[in-house]
């Protein structure tokens, strides 16, 4: 066979940073939460469960069926809609406990090319560059991609959702990413549903990691909430690897929302058939950790404890990174990384700004200037906005790319 | 959307068995090894490793790459080709690591469709039905399946393998379950070899259970270790979830035969592609134990042990039914139990028989009398070998299947 060599396959900013050889070199966009020590953080709760388990000599290895673990679902189910949501009473919500971080999308998209047949179509906006994309193409689907995230205005904009949900075709896929900081007013949100509902549009959530925005689980899905309160067709991609800190094991569900019961088991046959031509059985590890902790109100208060811990300690960082700006008398309003909730958040910079701190700093930046702020560190944070502050200075004058001083 | 419910998700024998009331009611074509307790076998140097593993502060649980564990791939290849084969040493052979039990067929046959221009049709051969059809076929390929037991003379056929071999059309993909009892005589080899490579046959190697077979590691993968050395392409499901007793984790691996290292490195990169889009990351845990097994030399030999006391049960169960039909006086000859290699074995009784265990002594077993011996124990083999003495004597001249006594 004749096949060629697929080249980029890592992201090309994190294969550059590993080819710096500078010592001091720092990568600012990993996707998980970091420790000061510059480790991928794990909730504590989860080391406690995982011995647990592991003297356990009760348990048994028996292969999961292709749904998965129906506990772990039903927790998770729980979780993301509230215990008592009218949705799992009416029994019109269920789900597929799926593999890896892509897993949900897959299972979700294979269904949708062979049964969702008004248009391949997709629409994916979000506040962030999300990797559901190809998936999409790769099936057979037309992809249009938005950001939520206005680099002139510097804040997330709901007029850009409202207007790309106008524009959207009859019948298409809209998926839904982190929107959580373009806030809604309620005409906004009735708006958007009865567009949603009058064009046939089918929405697939992503919620991949619940908790790590606002540290309020329900607060994290409020636009879940209203979507299944209306009783309307959905998919959502639960992901449970970065809330827990259990990275290796890819822990998710493909969340499938119907307008009954009845609907929602031939859903769930057509998906466990896809499932079980690509995986079969899903894996056990993570889901047994994860179950053990939603099911035990002691451990579960202590997961929500190490939630928040981890989104205050990202928040407390930003409240330094644009005191330290406004100290050293950065030219700019930098109000807008305080602004955005949860862990990562944009600084706000234009690409000639992420270049010099790339190139002439060592300062590993996407180019939308969007970074995690749990790799900020009382060791590097000086480093990090005296070299804002260089680029800043270095560009200023050449871009009008920040708003002036007027704009508080 | 308007979705049809999928019936006969479960095996419907599976299904009947839960249904059936009968309290001493058994099934006896569980996929995994049993142990005289009726639960799923588990090697007991993986529940050691297992709590080391959960007691090491030193592990990180941070995403795996999308190849998977470097050091387990490398490490399952060793297992399979052996430590110094020459295809390690000349880097032709490679794998990605991939999830549940369909995972590694289901990336494959992806690549496949996507590379594998000349045709689209696949036969797979095998000495026991495969799940792999499905898969085949939902990605577009015609699916021709093939049984090496001949059910009149009560044997594995290496005719039927070599008759396939011959018929397939050129440029087609043929997979190869297990045919270790399909013994072959050197020159067959050689025929069977040029006819593939004169055609252009893309095969696919399924090895879900190394060891289990006739408890020499080596043994078991001698198919493979043949082909390998004639540096020919090639596939290969190796699952590493049975033979470690690690079912709930589904480890496997996708090995890739190339002809250099060169396309070896194109085919990994096309695999890693497609396995962004599936999963994104493999799990780690059942990864990490196997790993840590396979590359401590004293784990290594517990588990050797381990497999083959297992493989030694099997085969004393086997002789032990055949004696007790002797004893019984069950007519027909029974040496083909005891020929066939391995956990599983054919009873080798016609459909009429098999109709009489199930219905009558509810006694679970598959239409074509394939049995897993690991299910048998001391409790229930008197009552299974009569059931079978009164099954055959319930249908003599019935049906003429069973060879006379004069066939020892």
């Amino acid at each position: 066979m004749d096949v060629p060599l697929v080249h980029k396959l890592e992201g090309s900013l994190l294969k550059a940073y590993k080819q710096d050889d500078y010592p001091n070199k720092m990568f600012l966009a990993y996707k998980v939460c970091m420790t000061n020590e510059g480790h991928p953080w794990v909730s504590l709760v989860v080391q406690k469960v995982r011995l647990q388990i592991s003297q356990d000599p009760s348990l048994n290895y028996e292969y999961l069926p292709t749904m998965g673990m129906k506990s772990f679902i039903q927790a998770s189910l729980e979780l993301l809609f509230g215990k008592h949501s009218q949705a799992i009473v009416e029994n019109r919500v269920g789900g597929v406990h799926t593999v890896g971080d892509s897993g949900a999308f897959q299972l979700g998209v294979q269904f949708l090319r062979a049964w969702h047949k008004v248009a391949h179509i997709v629409y994916i906006i979000s506040s962030q560059k999300e990797l559901h994309g190809p998936i999409f193409q790769d099936t057979g689907f037309t992809v249009y991609e938005y950001s939520i995230w206005d680099p002139k205005k510097l804040c997330m904009d709901p007029d850009i959702f409202l207007n790309v949900v106008e524009q959207i075709p009859h019948g298409c896929v809209l998926v839904i990413g982190n929107i959580i900081d373009c806030k809604l007013t309620p005409s906004e949100w009735a708006k958007l549903m009865s567009v949603i509902k009058s064009k046939h549009i089918f929405p697939f959530f992503d919620i991949p990691c619940q908790g790590l925005h606002t540290s309020d689980l329900e607060e994290d899905t409020r636009i879940l909430q209203y979507f299944v309160s209306q009783g309307i067709e959905f998919f959502c991609n639960q992901s449970l690897s970065k809330n827990f800190g259990i990275y290796d094991e890819g822990v998710g569900i493909l969340v499938v929302g119907a307008v009954n019961n009845q609907q929602l088991l031939c859903v769930l046959s057509q998906l466990m058939r896809l499932a079980q031509a690509l995986w079969l059985n899903p894996p056990n590890t993570g889901a047994r950790i994860i179950t053990s902790i939603l099911c035990n109100p002691a451990l579960l208060g202590e997961w929500k404890q190490s939630l928040k811990a981890v989104v205050e300690k990202a928040m407390l960082t930003k409240e330094k990174v644009k005191e330290k700006l406004r100290l050293l008398g950065t030219p700019g309003s930098w109000g807008h990384i305080t602004e955005q909730s949860g862990t990562h958040g944009y600084l706000g910079l234009n690409f000639q700004q992420v270049e010099y701190l790339v190139r002439k700093k060592h300062i590993y930046i996407p180019r939308n200037s969007q970074i995690n702020f749990s790799c900020v560190n009382a060791n590097n944070i000086d480093y990090i906005t005296e070299s804002i502050n260089e680029a800043v200075l270095f560009t200023e004058g050449s871009e009008k790319c920040l708003p002036k001083e007027t704009n508080p």
